[in-house]
């Protein structure tokens, strides 16, 4: 809970989720200002697609898959951010979420720096962050202990974790990524922005 | 095409979505700041989702139908805009897009103003606009010649006039409401305003 009795804004999406990349670039600076947190879910859209009978963008028709590839990187230049589409994608992202979570209990601040590390380097710098030396060097690469990461990558309580999120978030009724609650109400994609800035400001409209 | 010299914003919706009332009552007003016209093309989604392998929001998945109820009625709010979400939904919409092509071909500014009206009826009035009564009560509130537009309805060119909007919008690409088109450029979703009003404003980015 934020120390100003807010609650914290809860923020749920998929490591290989391109509109969650953008809203993770904004989400945090936009909290702060009405004196909210973030509190971040990684989740695996694989099994909630799998549970609500959905596809991931550029795997359903191809008028929508070429449409959502022209949107990623055309919404990201509106909101003033860099984009460059993975040659591989989408890809397999439990290891990124699992180090989010292990992370998250040693140090919440160094979580959320993984996760934008995570976010860039798959959406920025073209680096496929599936495999768990990936996520170890971006993690190394913030001041993480590789050894103990590695560890924990395969520690059942961290996979427990990620598998119990995943089952919250669909029991939330979150259907994709980025998917956010504040204070009850839900707002999905990045292109809610506005109206959750609206939100924010006016206490619900 | 435009006396400016600029083209037309191609505008593709389907009268049984919210989203397209949503967009259809900015877009004017809109494309008029930019010295442009707008050129609508009334479709049935019906045949697109056949087509794209998609379905309307509301059928698709409990948690993604229950988020779209709030999500129409949020937007329009955030937009300043009435909204009831009609008790028959989604309806059939063959005999508004006829009525739009007829009345397009005898007047345009009164198709748009019928396009406009028909959409208000559903989206703020609640009423069911599927049977060709309602459509020619519609029009007829706004100065068309109910006889004439009734037997229009029935008209094999009209309805030759529809089918083939419906597949030029999807060889297009077009595999939703609203779409719009503007000098090549696709945007998708009431959502994509702010990004259609800063293209044009600055011809691209």
């Amino acid at each position: 809970m934020s120390t100003t009795g807010k609650s914290p804004i809860d923020f749920w999406f998929d490591f290989s989720s391109p509109y969650g990349y953008l809203l993770s670039e904004k989400i945090d600076e936009l909290a702060a200002r009405y004196g909210r947190q973030v509190r971040r879910h990684p989740i695996l859209l694989g099994i909630v697609f799998k549970a609500t009978g959905s596809a991931p963008l550029t795997l359903q028709n191809a008028a929508k898959a070429t449409y959502s590839l022209l949107d990623f990187a055309r919404s990201a230049r509106f909101m003033g951010l860099p984009y460059r589409h993975p040659d591989k994608f989408p890809i397999a992202t439990q290891n990124a979420a699992r180090a989010y979570y292990w992370l998250e209990g040693q140090d919440a601040a160094l979580a959320t720096a993984f996760a934008q590390s995570a976010y860039r380097a798959l959406f920025v710098d073209n680096i496929d962050i599936s495999a768990p030396e990936a996520v170890l060097t971006i993690a190394a690469n913030i001041g993480v202990d590789r050894g103990q990461l590695e560890a924990a990558l395969q520690s059942p309580e961290i996979k427990e974790r990620l598998k119990n999120e995943v089952d919250n978030a669909l029991k939330l009724g979150v259907f994709g990524s980025p998917h956010v609650i504040i204070d009850g109400e839900a707002f999905f994609g990045a292109d809610r922005l506005p109206q959750i800035e609206h939100w924010l400001k006016t206490g619900g409209f």
